[in-house]
């Protein structure tokens, strides 16, 4: 979704639901779809940062339904401010959650309900450079930021030991895992308005 | 409870509902109760290690209610085994649990059905013990491996850090978690038979 931004989509609508995603693509939109880390039959495109590389996205509304991600932002849609970081928008985002003065949720998309390794080596990413922002006793945020500051010297490698990698035993897996932990590669930070993610 | 063990209690019958261990002490059971950090009132004793450690708990059957350990031991109930491990006997749940030639899963009690950091580093102060033995790709396991490795230099002051010492504000507290971070000081490994722990 950064990416996307990133390469001048002009919005992207969530969907929890699949199917319902799929029927978007008659209203307009062009379809993304991931689930269990593979592209969706008959989808546009899936969830690598690469489909999202071109010019041809310029300008494009993209209806977009992910295993974990899409399911988060459908749970926190009734949050005051809903915004999308990842590693490669890390400090962007760090800036806008500290410009909005407000409390700070920061919700891991995580594994089908599980915790997963990738999400909270960003929580930790983006915690750390919150910490003089935001004041926080919360045990899982101390584990996120311990974590990290214990991965980051090489991200690529702690998270190939993770189930990550098993899980999504693709060819281009670690192509697309070396960018996604690339730190503030992009400066747009998605917000959703509304129905739909924009910048 | 590892401690109360380690100084001859004969059993202990966990109970996840209070009101049900407060009548055990009609049916000969001494009661052990905890509630938010707090001794439950009315009961016999707390959660504090000191209060085990002296010649009267021998021989003693102890009916024991916690906010969350308790509560975890009833949904591991039917598990084929089913131990009690603290960093006071560590290693010795290491040896009991590789020993059993099962899988084996690690339940962090957690405080009221969320992330708790003495626990995660617990877990990963046992899993690092049987990395030779079990192979594992979990995320969560991996996270709280490399939480024990960065905290294990000086676990009480990490530890200072997280949510438990403010939410068991109390006079005694540190030194409680002081005594309950040090690894291998007793070697019985509690477990369930029937509906009662022994060792």
């Amino acid at each position: 979704m950064v990416t996307a931004f990133a390469h001048g989509a002009a919005s992207i609508k969530p969907y929890a639901d699949l199917e319902e995603c799929r029927k978007a693509a008659s209203q307009g939109y062009e379809t993304s779809g991931e689930r269990n880390g593979i592209k969706v039959e008959g989808f546009d495109r899936g969830n690598s940062p690469f489909e999202y590389m071109h010019e041809g996205i310029r300008g494009k509304n993209i209806a977009f339904t992910t295993t974990n991600g899409t399911q988060a932002i459908e749970k926190a849609r009734n949050a005051k401010h809903l915004l999308i970081g990842a590693f490669l928008n890390v400090s962007a985002t760090a800036d806008m959650a500290a410009s909005l003065n407000e409390d700070l949720i920061i919700v891991c998309a995580g594994w089908k309900g599980r915790f997963n390794l990738e999400d909270t080596l960003f929580a930790g990413a983006l915690a750390g450079r919150l910490e003089s922002t935001f004041r926080s006793d919360d045990d899982a945020l101390i584990a996120a930021v311990t974590i990290y500051r214990e991965a980051k010297k090489d991200i690529v490698a702690f998270l190939n030991r993770s189930s990550h990698v098993q899980r999504l035993n693709r060819l281009n897996i670690h192509e697309d895992m070396a960018f996604c932990v690339k730190e503030d590669e992009y400066s747009v930070v998605p917000a959703l308005k509304g129905d739909h993610l924009t910048v």
